[in-house]
């Protein structure tokens, strides 16, 4: 395979870093090394780890960099194991309701590890969360996260019964920063576009982020880091 | 003039909203109109405020919606003259040194105005502020805000001495939510992938937005809204 295909079993993490954290918090099947690598310190590190691990290297790949590079001049391609996990039922959860931009949720992805909240909830439709491009807008954080897709944020609710919901909507009453927040907490955020729909202020504690009136909305990805940044802090 | 050029005297808003806003905040020169425009309440309001002013309908020209729409299905474009406000010297400002991603650009632009910071310094060599991307990524919010280039940091330094600064550092020691804000207050930045240089520790009170270990640290248009969030609780 060298091209990603979301029904594929594996999937790419692109680029040095972003090998090397698949390298170490992922299952990697294979590593593929560009021609045009240049030893050094990083290189001999990656090459080393993929060898101790009895990871299969392939230097003789240039079609997979071709295909899967982009513009950016890449000089490690890790293919990995896409697998899901269960979150942790007694930590602090994010939950993704509908994310759309694949951008987003890499540095959504990040954020999280960011604020030590390592368990990413994503209800579908959604993102492939295993996308390359949301891999490497993680930077490799996504293999330090516990990831789970959701059906429906019923399936969620049932899973993780003992959670307290916090739904960021722009219809909630209370101001993020008035909020204490209980454990273990679920952040919840909608869609780009859409938000959560006006059920979600029926479900536990609904939060506002105060932003100007002369803006519709903050970008989902900050409003995510802006929360997760409080959190942080209360916990 | 179909294709954004840096040195040119304009620039585009792309889309129907970033148009609204350019039209209404802006100094549009020309209204470009899709011969796909389906009639509806935004597109009316759009081509009537375009009236109202006496700004150029053009609603023959193909070519430029081929131009500049990238894979989007636009509706309008409106070309805009770019230029720079003078900031404000007694409201907080927000200082970009060396931002180079034009997407990060727009979409700290955006949450400037969240967090009603209308004020936005950029220190060259920088994204172009008035690329079409910026204003696109910005979602119009460019419009509303005052914009300048400085040549240097000391350049922005001299003309406005009354500032307290705030350089966003990881080699701080002090926490944001730990400092006490004094108006008006700079909140600087640092480049994408180096941050700010060691030099930026011995101006005004650096500020560390803390994070795990585990990552170096946090997307930039994240990092600048998550100040800008605990700035406007401050102020």
């Amino acid at each position: 395979m060298d091209k990603y295909d979301k029904n594929s079993k594996t999937s790419f993490a692109i680029g040095l870093t972003v090998s090397f954290e698949a390298l170490q918090f992922g299952e990697v099947t294979r590593l593929y090394i560009s021609p045009d690598l240049k030893d050094g310190e990083t290189a001999d590190r990656l090459v080393n780890l993929a060898k101790n691990k009895g990871i299969p290297l392939i230097t003789n790949n240039a079609k997979i960099f071709k295909a899967l590079s982009g513009k950016d001049n890449v000089m490690a391609i890790a293919e990995f194991v896409k697998k899901e996990s269960e979150l942790e039922p007694t930590l602090p959860h994010c939950l993704l309701v509908n994310p759309m931009n694949m951008g987003n949720l890499g540095t959504i992805i990040r954020s999280c590890l960011a604020f030590g909240i390592k368990d990413l909830g994503i209800v579908k439709p959604a993102s492939d969360c295993f996308d390359p491009k949301v891999i490497r807008g993680s930077m490799g954080a996504f293999f330090r996260l516990r990831i789970h897709n959701f059906l429906s944020f019923e399936e969620y609710r049932k899973a993780y019964p003992e959670h307290h919901l916090y739904p960021f909507m722009l219809q909630a009453k209370k101001h993020l920063g008035e909020v204490e927040f209980q454990s273990p907490a679920t952040l919840i955020f909608g869609n780009e576009a859409k938000g959560l729909d006006r059920s979600y202020l029926d479900v536990g504690e609904p939060i506002l982020i105060k932003i100007s009136s002369e803006l519709d909305s903050l970008n989902l990805d900050n409003a995510v880091s802006i929360g997760l940044y409080e959190l942080s802090k209360a916990i």
